[in-house]
């Protein structure tokens, strides 16, 4: 595709279903991060349930990147309903958007590991405040260059506002915080969730 | 998405297609519990054969998973079918549907494991029993806020009934009985399959 | 869907997309079962390039899975073009081929592993042929309950021909043939993708 | 599908739509090579930064593949775009094309953890320029059996002119150039994204 070119509906269709199959596969990887113990064989029940309940904080870093990565999901869906073009550049940020999103498995496998290093936390809100970014762009540009539906204008306004970078910002904060104490990064993470998901 | 407010039919397409590579993607990790044996070289063929007989019971609970998820995926099909839009409350229902039914190949590893072990049952049992709350929630909201079709409401109707939750309780019950033997909770699991699969 | 209900085109849709995603992630994972080698650093060329050989067999395997899955894909495909409707058995019928094909990756590293072990090829000989059988099965049925389209009825009915079982029949023709020398199976497998794939 | 037979626009969506699928699995596949450190609990905060300062050539190499595997499904998209049939041999090709993309989760661990050595430059080399080569044949094929779109022909044309092998004749050429420094190679991947992701 020519810089500046637009594609018609059929690609919108396939470049969507391409996102989304990056970000199931990536939402649903984040299983791998919890693993199944290994004992004996033999293991008292008191033992395997010890194991399990130290397991309690791998499901929540599973929940709450799996809310995450869904609310991702789902700004992504409304943002691409009020396009009818794109360019080369809108499909340049949707491939960044996707590796950062692909990334995520590894973040919150690496910031559970280390749940009491700040580097572990700053590593796992670059990379969720980074994807926030790259997605307001995509927004703020698609806005700038046409590519909005007229009737759905007001969708991909809001958005490219600056509203909507709140999400980001958040993250963004949380990265010097988490140097003092990481649990601080992480009850902010976990707020930007009770607050926002699926609105 | 403004709460309240409905998408069209594109969204909902959409959702469905990000919902089935969720569930394509978690029914496929399950081979992942299948672990190849890992023998010397020259190991002789009795041995092979011996290690993959106790394989086993792995493959029994891949198949009944498998049959766990593609029942879901049925039943999850046949609802959307009737929905002509949807809200906020509806996608974040999901979400949470699809966070458990990723946690199945966890869940499965765990159980089969520790297939002797009260504790891992419960946590299998939960899982499924969990992800069939949350459909039949998903049912019973669509019907409540008219974002069923009319000429397909009783599809829906039927999605939402009391008779809907017999699998959920089923899997529910099955949790203190694993406490007496997790024998029983398996055979109860299995029992669910031979009766309903597909219908 | 009650027993002997048909869906319709939308329905059919569906189901070829979460079909469609379980292949397209068994026949990814199967990238798993070729290991790259852990040598320890400062390891020669020579000994890397050594490794890599002896990684040759591994990617044979690999190229033979993936033409077999690719293979079943198309001939799904094929089918899944011919109907109109369907039925609670044929999605019965259709859960039992993909998990089959989502074994696929398990038994390939089985019997790459195990090469020389009857038990082994055997192991991989029944997922293909049993998974050729279904498929058999439900162009059988499909033909026979009416689910094709009239106009495409001549492809339902290739699908259902014995001809059509010849694949099936080379696979488990390999099985007995494998406890003489699991390279007869070897080199009967690779002969259905020299002169059928694609077809 | 006879040899020459031509399939319709519902079949190519579905091809379109597998091949998406398996692009979209490989691609987040690629997080894997990223492995999380395991060091002892209580480790200290600058050996944790240490070991993820060694991460950051991993990084770069899911960077690199993430946006090379980008690029081909940017490609073969705008390809897909101009067919109105296909035939067996596009099929096939479109399988073989899968397999090398489905290679390069394996092909970027492999010159990630031997960056120093020629032969697994080669080989990750050896792999993107196979794919490029095989793109292109679809490309040709697709234009001297008329299965353009006429209105579109010019695209295809462009995919198949001699121009659009350069990417493939730039990694073909990094094979030998690996003998003499793996660096070379590596810099000539790389620049063939910072000149053209996303054109």
């Amino acid at each position: 595709m020519e810089a500046g070119a637009v594609g018609d509906d059929r690609d919108l269709d396939r470049i969507a279903a391409f996102t989304d199959g990056v970000m199931a596969v990536a939402i649903t990887l984040l299983v791998l991060n919890i693993d199944v113990p290994r004992l004996p064989s033999g293991v008292d029940e008191a033992e395997l349930r010890s194991e399990l309940v130290d397991l309690l904080p791998s499901l929540g870093a599973y929940a709450l990147s799996f809310a995450l990565v869904g609310r991702y999901w789902v700004i992504h869906h409304r943002l691409f309903g009020t396009l009818r073009s794109f360019d080369g550049l809108l499909m340049a940020l949707n491939l960044v958007f996707l590796a950062l999103i692909a990334l995520v498995p590894f973040s919150t496998e690496l910031s559970d590991r280390y749940s009491e290093h700040p580097i572990a936390a700053a590593a796992f809100a670059a990379t969720i405040g980074l994807a926030g970014l790259v997605h307001w762009l995509m927004a703020a540009h698609s806005l700038r260059s046409g590519h909005a539906h007229d009737r759905r204008r007001h969708v991909t306004e809001h958005a490219a506002s600056t509203a909507n970078l709140a999400l980001t910002l958040v993250f963004f904060a949380s990265i010097p915080l988490a140097f003092i104490d990481p649990l601080i990064s992480q009850l902010m993470w976990t707020a930007t969730i009770v607050v926002r998901l699926g609105r």
